[in-house]
């Protein structure tokens, strides 16, 4: 048995860009712009992307697939995770190089454990749990302490930047009467 | 571009035996097999079963598949619950029937996660997290409230059973150096 995720064409192509970055902000609306195009697309309203800290380049691209694929793993940061890892040829990109994790959601906490396993040196989020829950997607147990373990572990973290941007997409999709897939 | 996890023959195999369980000792003792035969297939020392509740047959089965595949994510449960909601067609089992997952392990924070969305009704472990970490896993930010978060979502929770078996395995891999992949 095979389990096979194919990443959609538009997601793909965000890697090919060659768009090198020069600011936080500016990864931050590329996964924000990806959130919007998986809505476009049908998918869920989160999207991510990974970028080799030190060149800017952006190595990975994540949507939600959830409801097309059947797998509820696939949470945008998850892709994007498996996405860099097959490129990088690594089970983890700390042995690889610096790389920085950019999610237009606070990431759930099946994606915070994820992040953690993942070997990306910095994580980023735009739109915060609390409107994500308002819009209808439980996620799960995080706390404080949660992230406060992963920087122990030198996990550099930020949070609420573009937010306003990030969060109209969660509104967008809420108003379109987007499928909730929570169990 | 296509992520492809191509499940072991050897794993499949276990879904494939049509053999019907009548106790959660019965279902925890082939996870624990499979952790076992994962080792001896150079894989992390972790499995995982999930059954259908109502009629004890085995509908998937995850063995950690890190290293294989160069995926941090793919934790024995991950694999376990990809299979299954792959075998329903659904990202949520709940949305098909009852199912309960057997890991041979106390799940990682990630994990834990991923059985929330899952849609499983229930959750044994057997090895505890305290032992995993002594042979060198980290299993990140778990937490007594983070399970109680799952119990407040209806998700029965059940540990130790035939804990001393799991463990076992947990202190094989060890002597036989086996790899580490904490990041």
């Amino acid at each position: 048995m095979k389990i096979v995720i194919d990443i959609p064409g538009w997601l793909e192509e965000y890697t090919r860009l060659n768009r090198v970055f020069n600011s936080d902000e500016e990864k931050m609306l590329m996964a924000i712009e990806i959130a919007r195009k998986s809505i476009e697309n049908g998918g869920g309203p989160f999207g991510a992307v990974i970028t080799n800290a030190k060149t800017g380049e952006v190595i990975s691209a994540g949507a939600n697939l959830v409801v097309r694929d059947n797998l509820s793993i696939l949470h945008a940061e998850i892709v994007a995770i498996m996405m860099a890892q097959k490129r990088v040829g690594s089970y983890s990109l700390a042995k690889i190089g610096e790389f920085e994790l950019f999610s237009s959601s606070e990431p759930c906490a099946m994606c915070l454990g994820a992040i953690l396993w993942s070997g990306v040196k910095k994580v980023v989020w735009s739109a915060s749990s609390k409107t994500a829950r308002k819009v209808g997607f439980d996620e799960g147990p995080v706390y404080e302490k949660s992230w406060n373990y992963l920087k122990s572990k030198g996990i550099e973290i930020k949070s609420g930047l573009k937010q306003k941007e990030a969060e109209a997409n969660l509104y967008l999709y809420k108003e379109k009467n987007g499928v909730i897939y929570n169990p």
